[in-house]
């Protein structure tokens, strides 16, 4: 089987993560690569690294350019991915790699994004309970939010074994925020120094999180959620804790049991701690588990490739899983180190 | 009035810091230079960014060579300062940059770091409540360690206006380890990576941490504290947080009250973030708070250089007032950025 | 085809590099993998991001524990690979990623490594003129390095059109110098510094570059070369010059049809520049040429990973033309970027 | 003695720096601040690093804002000093940190700027034979570029003793392509990446040290000069060859005597390597020469800080020299470290 995709917001980080790992999935066939701005120029100066193709000329982001083929990757700001999946109709697989269709919640869209409320799509984190099953042959995936996958993935076990209220800082390195050209994002701003942003709750993956873990706890959580900013190009390590119900519980047993069965989801031996240069390209969540008995909590540190399994990886994952693929072709475990 | 001073460990990072600091300190000659291992070679092989001292010899660290200076700076591993500085007499102001005399409690002392307990000096925090007093006129001073200076000067405003239970992530670059030989302080393992270590309340700074904030509380406080290992080579920034006893608190206000005379504390005015980068190289703090409205949690952001304010330049602030000098003397709120 | 592979010096860089392109090779199982100091601990240790392989425990490098596979990857200090090659026998390909059998002329070897010269191997590097024959089939090859390969492959079609003398200053990441614990690759030297070494013809590479282009130029090259060490884990890039005899030459179209059928050596289009970034994790070579009028000199700068193609892409290029198989099997010309 | 300063282009890097030293020169009072686009925005938003200014508004760039001042420092884009300084008057020292006034030929300048040439003006490297004198008492100054200033002061002292072409590549950190929001210039682009720029002879900066050493050779001297971009925000390390004339030559006597008494150019002792992290912050020069008798060939290695001795502390050094102050006034040669 070759399904033929497409990408749109090619010459961005996200979409050109996409292609990276497509140009090494047996089953794709890379079909058209749009761009909003950059449209008319060659891949070549905006993904150097994907010299397969280079030549390709970027056309416009429009339903048109996308319509025909079997898998669209949408990797757009947010707020332009409804319209353009409505145009393009239930036989075409859309994957949208924006926040658009993450949140269930209309009134929690207004708040934190503003504007229309575009609905919910399955939610592309397979590793929760029950969200593998909503993906199989869906036409319609929404990939999670980096930060909301790192730290669902590493609290969802411990829903029930904690008190419903969780903190978590995770730091990241700087394409999470993409190619938008701020000051603050310059190389010579970056290197050497550490930055902390959307303080006190003020991140909009927030809610994203929030809707995750209460999902599974199947109660209100609170999360407070501090995202840090550090001088590398790609990973986010996430340190999560929250008050034990028990102080004796086997928390251990509870996290190998979760992730068992799951082929990207690691919980390493007790004396390893994950870092995300392990991770870097990879598809692969890296976690430990740590009980700080002096003020009785919980402490998870995880770590993922933001642009992998935070995004692209992810979203070729929920290809694999709708299209009936095997969920980990196209993807690796192994990561690019040192 | 100028003071000849001595630094035992000038091979190291934080003894390199205390020169590099006192090159510019008017009012200081600097005598004997010493090491362990180190000692026989030229300064330069170990501090190449000392031009003015490249040609001094290292001395073996003993009483000997450290006796007759005003003051003796030690920046030596742990467990060495008690016996040394014993044989200084009080007539030489020891200002310990080690954690030897750091813990009042001889309980916990065993416990983190093990062995004898070699008592408590006056603690160098001057910014705390009533420290700056019991640090003029001293003879001996036992400089805090990185962690607990910017988490300590986070949360001490707060203490009272929240509950006793707070949670510090600090992300710190790699000259806070040392420049001991470990495999995973190799410059390829830690750019492009992030970590944690110590996770669960394993890192020696907990207690001392913990220390600070229930003499500020006047009460047991409980610090859940997870440092992390950035790509950079200085600067320390503390995300911390605690739950709000009351969520219409002006917390703003308590924190510039608390603050406003303080030389090197600063509290950024709203909208702006602190970051690494604005105090390398200086003793400045930078301060940011938020109030979680949705979990009813204050989170403050702190920054500084771990070298500087968070071991070097409080060795030379509190020499400045164990000696009756002008506090800021020799110091700088002025980082070398970008 | 399955070939039964082995690695010794598993834990290193080189034996990390290998192993990680090999987990995605299709016609390879990975037999033993061996150590020297760390033999007895397990994989996870070392390469933590090699998950597929964590659990392996590393055996002692001797021959017994390296025989009866097909393939042998020698990733070992230099001076060690001549004894143990000799006892696997010739019925198994031995790739040998260190110096030992690079150099034809044992006064050179004797000059800059010292000790009795193990003999010349076939040279790994395809992309010379004439060199991929001499691989095919063969049962030992030398690897060539990091430095020789960059620069070889960018001056060897200007053989001929300049002068023999040329100058090549190579700047590189961190991990080609190993994980070898030493203070000046420690994370807080190598970030934000730059270094150079090796400098005035001292680095071992030297002879190396000189041996290629001057078999190229079939007349003996002078090279002065420099090595610098910038803040990165991975690449080099290289900038290589020399006077033109000719300064209207087609420089470009030399270049052009000297690579034009090679799969993993791009000479860009006219305008884009090569970055590390852009290769890094792949086997390309990025290149691109200039003729600097004014002093009649062409200048051109090249960009591989020094891990990737700069040693184990190389190692994994060879075993497949030496077994052969398509010379790209297990092998990509897309980088990890950004 | 108090001077009254004004900074023309505070908001950006070079302003920045040249504000971070007189911020420690004890004869000098910060006056004017002025900024193009960030006009009437608080200087602590684009320069967090300067805490004692943080709440200065800054003004236009205009003459009349600038006017009245003892020593105005412009940091403006290349072309805008001339019709400033000559509203200026004489009776203010004009410090320019932009290339307007570098170039004493105007068919170089149109060549390699374009435009009008607006007439040299006594040019800022004191440490080039015979340049010292024409600073003192000077009413204008043209501050050389980092990569002339770090080139000449290399190569300078052995003109006479090498074949008049010389090679150098120049590996530098960021900030010396300054705060233009380019997306090469992203932290995600050039963090883990290397990348050479006006390969060819296309930089504008070669005619600058063609200009220089051809002044001190009495005959012209030809450069190829490329730099190459690397992960750090300051600091550029130099590989400067040449052929030597007599390879016999006590080159390192030369260099010697050449520097001797001069207060920020340091040869180092034979064994050590400049290093740009030696040099961070401060005005130091660190040089470092070999002979490669392989090749016959001069090989001089040479590191500052860009924007210090490279920009700024250049800037302040002929500020002393112009006011009859001491040279090294405010100026230090200790780096920040690690």
């Amino acid at each position: 089987m070759t399904v033929r995709i497409a990408v749109a917001g090619a010459s961005g980080y996200a979409g050109g993560e996409v292609l990276r790992l497509l140009l090494g999935h047996p089953d794709v066939e890379i079909g058209a690569l749009t761009a909003g701005g950059n449209a008319g120029s060659r891949l070549l100066a905006h993904q150097p690294h994907l010299l397969p193709l280079a030549d390709r000329v970027l056309a416009e982001t429009t339903a048109d350019t996308l319509k025909g083929h079997d898998v669209v990757f949408l990797a757009l700001p947010h707020g332009h991915s409804a319209e353009i999946a409505a145009q393009l109709g239930d036989d075409t697989l859309v994957v949208d790699c924006g926040a658009d269709h993450r949140l269930t919640d209309a009134a929690a869209w207004d708040r934190w994004y503003g504007g229309t409320h575009a609905g919910s799509w399955p939610y592309g984190l397979p590793e929760l309970p029950g969200q593998r099953d909503e993906l199989r042959g869906a036409r319609r995936v929404a990939v999670p939010g980096c930060y909301p996958t790192v730290s669902s993935l590493a609290l969802a076990p411990a829903m029930g074994l904690v008190e419903p209220e969780v903190t978590v800082v995770a730091v990241s390195g700087t394409s999470g925020a993409g190619k938008s050209l701020k000051p603050n994002l310059l190389g010579s701003e970056v290197m050497g120094s550490l930055s902390a942003y959307g303080v006190g709750g003020a991140h909009r993956h927030t809610p994203e999180i929030a809707q995750n873990l209460s999902k599974v706890a199947d109660g209100p959580v609170k999360v407070s959620f501090t995202p840090v900013l550090a001088p590398l190009p790609r990973g986010i390590l996430a340190t999560c804790s929250a008050t034990l119900k028990d102080a004796d519980e086997d928390v251990r047993a509870v996290y190998e049991k979760a992730y068992a069965d799951e082929p990207f989801v690691h919980l390493l031996p007790e004396g390893h701690w994950p870092t995300t240069g392990a991770v870097l390209g990879s598809n692969a969540v890296q976690l430990q588990v740590a009980v700080d008995r002096d003020v009785n909590r919980l402490v998870v540190v995880a770590a993922i490739d933001n642009l992998a399994k935070g995004t692209a990886g992810a979203a070729v994952q929920c290809m694999n899983l709708a299209l009936g693929l095997p969920e980990t072709t196209g993807l690796s475990t192994v990561g690019v180190a040192p």
